[in-house]
């Protein structure tokens, strides 16, 4: 039975997240209809994160087993045909190749990338509606990318993970989380082997507090050493965070 | 009478076009209603260019009567505000100053810069849906960079203008047509003065036949000798296109 491993884009606005949900539309779900309607048979589509509702992805990686061989050129297009008529194109397979039998998507994965994306000028974003979070007030991106720096390494990031985060340990390592300026956008990367549910976002939004100079650049630092979600900032919106790469070994599973 | 010039960005997908009509909604519309509801004034908001149904604008210019001065600062928010509710923010003013009496955005204008964005990869795009030509065969960029030069300065350009177009003749100077890859997007770049209706969508349409290969690189410079619309390649679609600035002189009324 052969798998293959998809790299996924997607605008994350109509579903309910990655995960496949009894309440609403969900990009799995999406995968696996499209993968029925071009193969004839019901499978699980494993994705390699569980992006929440209204996150887009860039390059998540998944992997999906068909009993019969086919020509994983083949696969993408099918599937792509599929996903243009289930969802409008909402989600795209921007590669599909053989995977060895042992793959799997989220357990083999060794590194996630997030990007967040902020629009920072006083007027509302027409063309990247719905891409960026919108921040009319002038931010201090230097102050963000100092203040980011305490946040990097080996941490409790209780601070930072939503309520309901189901993983055990609330320990991660950060490997790196940068901000950039460029003219009126500002990107916002971490890289971790894993991440805990909302950590990147409330990570942004705490990092936001320092740009807005409403906090000094040692907030985060602060709000780690608390151990408590309130020490943090607010969590930031959905739509601005991008999960842009996963990697296995050296390899990354990413358009560029 | 105070006069403001405006600096518009659209999301083009919802209107028939900037210029008011009877059968379908437009920017121009939009703005005016944004104008009326905020200042309480019926007044005509006139444009540097008259983009075409479901075209883009990064940088459309405009400018606007007000009987009552107003801070133009207040003018950018106010029209914001209401835009945001008329048309859900697909129209956003991102600059407003007061303009001279004699200050008119179309017969002022010297010179507009319009964008093509075009993305060659094999699988259709999910994130930019709608905000750029697909094209899934490869593309020689380089090819159509060539052919692209021999459109630039001034000709008779019957070949690459609509059937309707009204404008008196098809002399138009072309200042520069330049064609970049950056990873699987290729952007086109024009300047000119001004341009026929759809003549920046037909060149772009001829120089992609050059890119798949369909035409050698001389197929530009034939089709301008020919003064036939039928010896051009077929017209590009109007998502991909965006008017990028509208200069004045010297000064550059774009947000980059």
């Amino acid at each position: 039975m052969p798998r293959y491993r998809l790299l996924l884009e997607y605008d994350g606005a109509p579903f309910r997240g990655w995960q496949r949900q009894e309440n609403g539309p969900s990009v799995q779900e999406a995968v696996e209809e499209a993968a029925f309607a071009f193969a004839g048979e019901r499978t699980t589509v494993e994705g390699a994160g569980r992006t929440d509702t209204g996150v887009h992805a860039l390059g998540q990686a998944a992997h999906l087993d068909l009993a019969t061989a086919r020509e994983p050129r083949r696969v993408r297009m099918g599937l792509n045909f599929h996903l243009a008529r289930i969802v409008r194109g909402r989600v795209s397979v921007l590669d599909c190749v053989e995977a060895a039998p042992d793959f799997h998507a989220r357990f083999s994965a060794t590194g996630r990338r997030y990007l967040y994306r902020i629009l920072n000028r006083p007027s509302p974003p027409a063309i990247g509606r719905g891409r960026v979070w919108w921040i009319p007030q002038a931010l201090d991106a230097a102050a963000m990318a100092e203040a980011a720096r305490a946040l990097e390494g080996r941490h409790d990031f209780t601070s930072f993970r939503a309520a309901g985060c189901q993983a055990r340990s609330p320990l991660r390592t950060l490997d790196s989380l940068t901000v950039e300026r460029h003219g009126d956008g500002i990107t916002v990367r971490a890289d971790a082997r894993s991440f805990l549910h909302r950590q990147v976002r409330n990570m942004v939004g705490t990092l936001a507090e320092v740009g807005r100079g409403r906090r000094g650049p040692d907030f985060p630092r602060r709000a780690l050493a608390a151990r408590d979600r309130a020490a943090a900032g607010p969590v930031a919106p959905a739509h601005g965070l991008y999960l842009e790469a996963v990697l296995y070994g050296d390899r990354e599973s990413a358009r560029r």
